[in-house]
């Protein structure tokens, strides 16, 4: 029976998931193809393709299923019984949305971000209160109904790390804001300034995109499996792990977003590319969080790009693409990379002061969710924090409140995901580091191959047959903590901020 | 009552309407956009995509609905009554097709579009046959279902061109036979030779793009509502009126089909931008039928591009984007521009033997789906009636039975829609003349303005409010004949093949 029955979900699973998959490539056609007209009529496609899966996760007969395999979940095999956990979890949960819920939720996500973009580019963020405040409002609703009388910040937690609560992330953010904080300090007191000459000036974007496009390449990104393009916010999106699609944006002034930022998304696109194609439509498939997401694009972006090996490799490489930085070193571009300055913008942010920008995002947004901050005096809380915390004070709304994507689409408790990538990043780098001797002189010699194989074997490739706790400590032997981040982060600031 | 469910009607029409918008974009993000290996999780996401479509159309409550609002549908108004019309005809057509059938039609495209491509690429119809023949007796088996006691291909025909039957098509196509084969005769006993050299050579590939697009843009297409891409087979695809997309292809050694192609896609997206946004997702939207469609391209390439006054206006500009032309006259490139020759490939025939292209396909797809004539003998069939009607026999099958892209999208009962296209245009481009006192002035000025917006208020806006048969007898007072397209081919001949 049970055999039959689990084929049964595999089956209904597959359908929903190739919705899923259309969704997933209107929503990168949105960003990145669609011209600016077509934008009411892709609010209603998304709306309906959303109310579509809804239904179909929700199902009567598939919600009767799941609860039936559930009920007879010792006759499964371990694997069979983790994606039956898998999908249990999504199944109910979906069934406490109303659709009617489900569908505001994708019409206010379409008509937030239009709005959000207008008023990023207007750099008001009172043009964009009343929608941020309408999906605050659903977002609360979704919480109410999906939470399990925990806090209602819990409940969209789980929806990007699945397990994760409060009571876990606040000692882990407190321990890494304790080891941020003094080193933050240390930076500016050190009053060294890090020459950026060789990221700043001017530089040809073509001559940065064939580079980046080039790393990307050696790193082991397929793109006869995967697209490259440009889009306001870089992101990586389509359907892993034959159809994965990494954007960029390139700034003549500043080679570092569009190089880092292609590094960044590459280290996702690998993980997509990495995941197992059998798997792709099946309850078991497709990537664990995303904080093991985001531990992969940042390991390729912080540990091994602004590592010392990988710039012996590409120096020559990217002195060649500009010619300007003729007689420029290794050691020069090292310490550009690393350079840490306090700043206005997350994703331009440096690898040591990035997680104080999600950590103010995190309170401000569990702060909305539980009702202790209201929209209207978000913008200011915004900007007092960030005096405070890295006394540094937004101008205006687009360098502050509205500089992120994220909560125009209602991606609530998405934030934090990006500081337990990092800490995923650093723990998973020094246990490749173990399990492969002179990984460093490999990076010299231009072999990335080695650890993005394995990345593959140990990570990406078992799809979600763990979950990101198990994982953590099949992978390093530990639960998730600070300790290696700080190792790795202390080392970089006390060699060049000394 | 009444009233109530015809809005019902329209709420349960717009939804699905959105779904197929998903699958339109899809479509043509798998021909522009889609990296290779991305085929297969495209395939089954456009056939569940289909599969949803086909059970929200054929769900037993819009069923009843549409029934019940056809028995009252004295008591609606004109305008609702078209629409239930619309819904009626497709909806009742809907649930003649099993959603298994559905599904592997939905599947054999994607499969039989990669075959087909590969098949291509290696010019050997043999590695097609198979998923063509599957593709046959798919469109036999819908055929059977869907068709009301006439004749198989009469059912296909149904699909792009409502309400057209072989009984009126054969007589028109034999007319049409009947005008061009003593005209293609004249041509090859004139000895006549006209000069290529404005579009055959050397030419830049960017600067044909960018002039290209710059006709496109003076035609009144708006990019801010489409785009313009690169693609193998070029197509008007994306959601009219606001998200409309064009594409082409572009040869260094003969400009001609990237910028006749460009101009008659313009043609397809002036169409679509020009339909009522309002409409966009009720059943009164959206283009009549294909002929239509095509009869705004063919206009626009063949009547307009084709014409001297065109030539007198674009003709500086051309030579600027081409130096090499300099001392080239506008009477030189319009005969280029109109030069008759005999050759294999539709996209890149004249207009005069294009419809014998057309003519050809038609009979042996009509023999494929009546069961007269079996894929395996197909190509023979293709290259021995290609010798007796044009008088030239491909080498290759890529050369012949290949060349297009229809049949391995299932597309039976489509091509004949591009001939009756041609004689549209030329029936509508004669009323224009009339109601717009020196068009052909206009042209030379670089007004083309007054023609889209004659077009866009006569034919565009009205959506499917007439029927095709209706709207040319509203617009040019007479049911569709061939005298408007003789008068202006006959002309052309005459005065270039004298």
């Amino acid at each position: 029976m049970s055999k039959a029955a689990y084929a049964e979900l595999e089956a209904k699973w597959a359908e929903i998931k190739d919705l899923e998959n259309a969704a997933s490539i209107l929503g990168w056609d949105q960003e990145v193809m669609m011209p600016g007209g077509g934008a009411p009529a892709r609010a209603h496609t998304l709306a309906t393709l959303s109310g579509v899966i809804h239904d179909r996760t929700t199902n009567p007969v598939l919600v009767k299923l799941v609860q039936r395999l559930h009920r007879a979940r010792k006759s499964l095999s371990p694997r069979q019984r983790r994606g039956l956990e898998l999908a249990h979890s999504k199944v109910m949960k979906a069934t406490r949305i109303p659709s009617e819920l489900a569908r505001k939720l994708s019409m206010q996500e379409s008509r937030g971000l239009e709005t959000w973009r207008k008023a990023r580019q207007q750099r008001s963020f009172k043009l964009f209160a009343d929608e941020l405040s309408k999906m605050v409002d659903l977002k609360r609703e979704q919480a109410r109904l999906t939470g399990r009388g925990g806090p209602a910040y819990d409940a969209l937690l789980d929806d990007f790390e699945p397990g994760m609560t409060m009571a876990v992330l606040d000692p882990l953010l407190d321990a890494l804001k304790g080891v941020t904080v003094p080193l933050v300090q240390q930076v500016i007191d050190s009053k060294v300034k890090v020459d950026l000459k060789p990221f700043v000036g001017r530089f040809d974007v073509e001559a940065q995109r064939g580079f980046a496009r080039t790393v990307a390449v050696a790193m082991g990104i397929d793109l006869g499996r995967g697209r490259m393009d440009l889009s306001t916010h870089p992101f990586c999106g389509g359907i892993g792990p034959d159809d994965v699609r990494m954007t960029s944006r390139y700034d003549a002034r500043d080679q570092r977003g569009g190089l880092f930022g292609v590094i960044h998304e590459s280290g996702h696109g690998l993980y997509e590319q990495g995941l197992t194609a059998a798997r792709g439509r099946l309850p078991l498939g497709g990537a664990i969080s995303m904080a093991v997401h985001e531990s992969q694009s940042r390991l390729w972006e912080n540990n091994v790009a602004r590592s010392r090996s990988f710039w012996k490799h590409w120096a020559p490489k990217f002195k060649q693409a500009h010619p300007q930085l003729k007689g420029v070193t290794v050691e020069q571009i090292w310490r550009a990379a690393n350079a840490i300055r306090p700043s206005f913008i997350r994703v331009e942010a440096d690898e040591l002061t990035y997680n104080l920008h999600i950590i103010l995002r995190y309170e401000l947004e569990r702060d909305l969710v539980e009702g202790r901050l209201e929209v209207k005096d978000l913008p200011a809380a915004w900007n007092d924090t960030m005096a405070s915390m890295l006394g540094v004070r937004p101008k205006h709304d687009a360098d502050g409140v509205l500089q992120d994507i994220h909560w125009a689409m209602g991606l609530f408790g998405y934030f934090p995901t990006y500081s337990l990538g990092n800490l995923y990043a650093a723990q998973f780098m020094e246990s490749a580091r173990k399990a492969l001797r002179g990984l460093e002189k490999r990076f010299e010699k231009g072999d990335f191959a080695t650890l993005r194989g394995w990345l593959a074997e140990n990570i990406h490739r078992h799809d979600r047959i763990y979950t990101a706790e198990q994982l953590v400590k099949r992978v390093t032997g530990k639960p998730l903590g600070v300790e290696a981040f700080a190792r790795h982060i202390r080392s970089k600031v006390n060699e060049i901020y000394a």
